[in-house]
């Protein structure tokens, strides 16, 4: 745009231009990931009843610009869109620019006129004039000009009827579509937009402890650990169940001082491994691989392994130090020493934790950060390129902004993901700071009132800067609904964190439905933390005692639809039953590769005890199908193929099938 | 404060601040009025288990500084809140400060562990060392010091108990309220807030046409118009009835051409005496008075006469001309001059207004930028401090930033209330743009739902930065509420109006129950707009056919309440029946004159029809009332007495007494 009429000094653009988004407050970028489908909006309006335009302007990071054309809402908000797919990594700007359509403006005036045969005169003269002008533009090709200056020609003295034909035209129209004519134009300031990698924003995690994997017990009762090279043999299976992250809980050293016994007991016995949480002995600290795992060699061999068959490794990054961590002898700075020359545990008043020592970010912060930093560019060199980062709440918000700025200001590739369980506002603020990824809510969001609330609070009000990773459970949560929920519970949970959002992640033994809880917690009995779990994963799957198969349908469908590796085209819709929850995610055709829409409907019944039937009403206009009208679907997990409407009769027994994975079919 | 602890370049401070209110988005400034209580309120948190504090710091327009300690919600969200009225007049600066609250995290952690006597001896040193921090801060009163010293050494080698004492004493916690002991500082951005004049927020307006007011039907049958020397007969009567402002429709001379008859027909008849709106014709424009209504100086006389009876005098901006304005054929250059040479009219095509041309502001906007602000310093000059502004949505939003920011500047007691009903978009830019009031929706608010939205909306969403004018009627329009609702609708509309918002408004006849429409329409039949009106005010009130005694009242009420010249004190309470609205307004002892909590519950029966009983269900804990506990309400209205709890019997006939006003008595 080569001017604007905004008034300089003004708040107030010509054509107003309010609330752009996407839009983080507090001077954050927004953020996407390569290949995001981003709805941009913007509330443009102006005085009087002329018609204006509104269009996005982008420069990618490469200084490519483009012109996109917003649509109103018309829902009375002055609301305008425009979803484009941004590709290229980096930082985007964009802002909107409002103009006068004054094609549109005549356009309707004279056609509301010609029908009643008012100002006739002074309509065709109007759109003689708007026509000349347009063809007099040097910019347009030669052709369209000569196309414009006959409709201008025609126009002299025209008729009612002559002057509603060319108002309605949309051969015209288009000339007019891709190069307004306008009078007026104001511009919005220049926003940003953060567009990471595309696993920033899409992937399916497996969690488990390499320890586990490859254990033996021996003949004296004594258990030999787990190695890398052991647990590298689990890869292939992992992969073939379709996952494209594999996250390690810490792999360092472990603290022989207060080492936590099973079931998180005070004294640990002999052979008990302690917890990978309690970093650092003798053998060394976070840069350090613990001596029963392996040798760094051999670490590196698993993550060429992982790489190999398809996965990535992600690594732990907890901030803390077991008593016997090198740091402790050497920067008992970085810790809170007590008035009798002890450190300090970290503790919640009055409760103590002994096996570790937080780290006091305040009293010597450059030390500190130039430590984490190290430890992190040391593993980033080691190949990991993903840490899931453990309590985040508990250091400076600021800290986090500025590690995670300075290396991915090193290597764009890197992701963290926040594990911050604790009140919204921390939440939020990490994820703004930085965090390309973060743990929700969604272990504890089970009944369908609480599913809707979540699944429109993390596609929609947090998807600008928070992007959600949906654990169905981990090390630390075990939820009463999969406790008590039975196998239903544990099908149902996978398949909407599986198809609800383009993150989500299984902590091994999901598969195997362990539900037994340490009595008055929330987390697995004989927790894997404080000792070795032995799985037989092949065997499980051969008696059908195995969730795997649903696990590797649900990422085989993930693959093969796009519209469920976006985060922000999530809709629910109404069913008559309070446990079917019900949403669609929706990708249109100029989004995907095939050139068809791809629209995926899951229909879910979160009673995991009972066989509900109900009725449940789509949106399905939204998908470009008008209500009423009616279309295939074909279940994805079963195969069954229905004809369905905007109201729709469904069953969905918990013991059985309890959720619908619905693709709609291309209308011929 | 003296320090921050954040770091250069990051957006997160140490102590994170986030989403600091009242602020506006988009660059405008916050609004409040001289005396409105301004809830201030941050979102602060910090990782970990410590304790934090948070500070307002105020700076006034004058300079002087000072400093509000905030509390915090503890209900999850983080948010801090402290109300602060705000006096003087102008732009204030805020910002917010969070602080490591030393002494509450030692004593809270202290509390604890000495409660099961664990780490006894390192709580009492930390407490030692940390009075003695304080006892050595040099800007502490001797006294305190040495109290603080004292307790320092009180603690050395204390057992749990006397921790446990130390750490529960109020008095020397008093010592820590107003000057924290901190460790960690962090400040928000600065922000600002625009305190206007106490009119500016408060206020009750009347509006008459002032040719009908002492207008006589002459022998002849035709009308001799009233003049500004006869409607000054009538403010004595609109001041006694407690109104502050005596709002006119525009007084300028109206247009012959096109001049629209009664009822809005399009041939005006000899002696009607046309719309005000059409403004313009061989006697003047926009600076002229109507010859009929008397000269400058009658004008003038008018003011003083209001001002002397108690109203301020609003005048009307309607920013149009007839065809017979001056400005027409002195600046053909600031309309649209269509191909065949003509003026165009207003229009909404097909529809047209041929009594008006629109201002085209795009045409020469400097000539006409300088002509309005000549008229708005011209009608200044002449007493004039508030505009009612007809229509600003159909004018550029920027041009009334520009021209309220400079008016303002020049004379910071003009106020100029928006007369924009559109979309919402439009109306709140206009308000964030500079305008003092606006008009709302609230005339078509009517069901209890409809209002409870209503009222969540301008008490919280919108207040801000838009203020309120409740009008129940105006010239313009007369709902169907009012229309069928027989005079049990008058009496609600009245009452409410006048309480939930600080500023109100009646258009004249609204006391007489004026309830006829014309056909089709949703204004008054022989509209006052096209003809003269003829009321006999003190003949209607002595047959008890006025509503006169009620806005009396209700403008008594007004006045000696406090908590009703409030806009942001208001709550939505609970009753059972869906016709039932009840709403409290509460303003806490430190800001009322008397030094007594001020509060007031409104209890309307919206359902003009009938009868209706229910139990009303009050959340008395925002007043300081504990749940349960009983107090005495007086109904300003009848002068009855009940003893109230938090769940009440309310029984509110529509034909006799269709809302109770109660006020809360003090408690002994």
């Amino acid at each position: 745009m080569d001017r604007t009429d905004d008034a300089p000094g003004m708040r107030t653009t010509r054509l107003p231009l309010v609330a752009p988004t996407p839009a983080v407050p507090g001077g954050f970028s927004a953020k996407a990931f390569s290949g995001e489908v981003v709805p941009f909006g913007v509330t443009a309006f102006r005085e009087g009843h002329d018609i204006i335009g509104v269009h996005l302007r982008l420069m990618s990071p490469g200084g490519h610009e483009s012109l996109h054309r917003l649509t109103p809402l018309n829902d009375g908000t002055d609301r305008w869109r425009a979803d484009v797919a941004l590709e290229e990594r980096g930082t985007w700007s964009f802002r909107f620019e409002a103009f006068s359509d004054d094609f549109a403006t005549w356009s309707h005036a004279a056609e509301l006129k010609a029908a009643v045969d008012v100002d006739t005169p002074v309509s065709a003269a109007l759109g003689a004039q708007l026509f000349a002008r347009a063809a007099a533009e040097k910019n347009r090709p030669a052709a369209e000009r000569k196309r414009l200056a006959a409709a201008a020609e025609g126009l002299r003295g025209a008729d009612a009827g002559t002057i509603a034909a060319v108002a309605r035209d949309a051969e015209l129209a288009a000339l007019f579509a891709d190069r307004p004519l306008t009078t007026l134009q104001s511009a919005s300031d220049w926003l940003k937009i953060l567009v990471e990698r595309e696993r920033a924003g899409v992937g399916a995690w497996y969690e488990f402890f390499p320890r586990s994997e490859g254990a033996k017990r021996l003949k004296d009762g004594s258990i030999k650990s787990g190695t890398f090279r052991t647990a590298m043999k689990r890869l292939p299976g992992v992969a073939g169940m379709g996952f494209d992250v594999i996250y390690l809980p810490p792999i360092h050293p472990i603290g022989e001082i207060n080492r936590k016994g099973r079931n998180n007991t005070l004294e640990a016995q002999p052979g008990d491994p302690g917890s990978p949480y309690a970093i650092g002995s003798r053998d060394g600290g976070h840069d350090a691989i613990h001596p029963d795992l392996g040798t760094a060699a051999d670490f590196r061999a698993f993550v060429r392994a992982a790489e190999k068959a398809g996965l990535e490794v992600a690594l732990d990054l907890a901030l803390q130090a077991a008593p016997d961590h090198p740091w402790v002898s050497e920067h008992p700075e970085w810790f809170t020493v007590l008035p009798d020359g002890t450190i300090a545990y970290a503790e919640n008043p009055p409760k103590k934790y002994q096996d570790i020592y937080p780290i006091n970010f305040d009293r010597d912060p450059a030390g500190i950060y130039a430590e984490v930093l190290r430890i992190v560019r040391h593993w980033v060199s080691q190949g990991v390129k993903i840490f899931r980062v453990d309590n985040p709440h508990t250091k400076p918000v600021q800290f986090w902004e500025w590690l995670i700025g300075t290396v991915c200001a090193e290597d764009p590739d890197v992701i963290f993901l926040s594990e911050a369980f604790t009140r919204p506002a921390m939440m939020q603020s990490l994820a703004k700071a930085g965090f390309q990824q973060s743990y929700t809510y969604f272990t504890w969001r089970n009944t369908k009132a609480e599913l809707e609330e979540f699944l429109g609070s993390i596609s929609r009000d947090t998807a600008d800067f928070m992007r959600p990773n949906l654990f169905v459970n981990t090390h630390d949560i075990l939820t009463e609904y999969l406790q008590y929920g039975g196998r239903a519970a544990y099908r149902i949970r996978a398949a909407i964190a599986a198809t609800a959002a383009p993150t989500y992640g299984v902590y091994a033994g999901y598969e195997l439905f362990e539900n037994v809880a340490r009595p008055g917690s929330e987390e697995n009995i004989d927790n894997e933390k404080y000792e070795y779990k032995f799985r037989d994963w092949d065997a499980a799957e051969a008696s059908g005692d195995s969730l795997a198969p649903l696990l590797r349908r649900l990422n085989e469908i993930r693959r093969s639809h796009p519209a469920l590796r976006q985060l922000r085209n999530l809709s629910v819709h109404w069913s008559d039953d309070d446990s079917i929850l019900v949403y669609s995610k929706h990708l249109g055709s100029a989004f995907t590769e095939t050139g068809s829409a791809d629209t995926i409907i899951v229909v879910a019944n979160v009673d995991p005890h009972s066989v509900r039937q109900t009725t449940v009403h789509l949106d399905t206009q939204q998908w470009g199908i008008p209500l009423g009208e009616s279309y295939e679907v074909e279940d994805l997990l079963t195969g069954s193929v229905w004809t369905w409407t905007d109201h729709n009769y469904v069953r969905l027994d918990a013991f059985a099938e309890p959720v619908h994975i619905l693709k709609v079919r291309e209308r011929s």
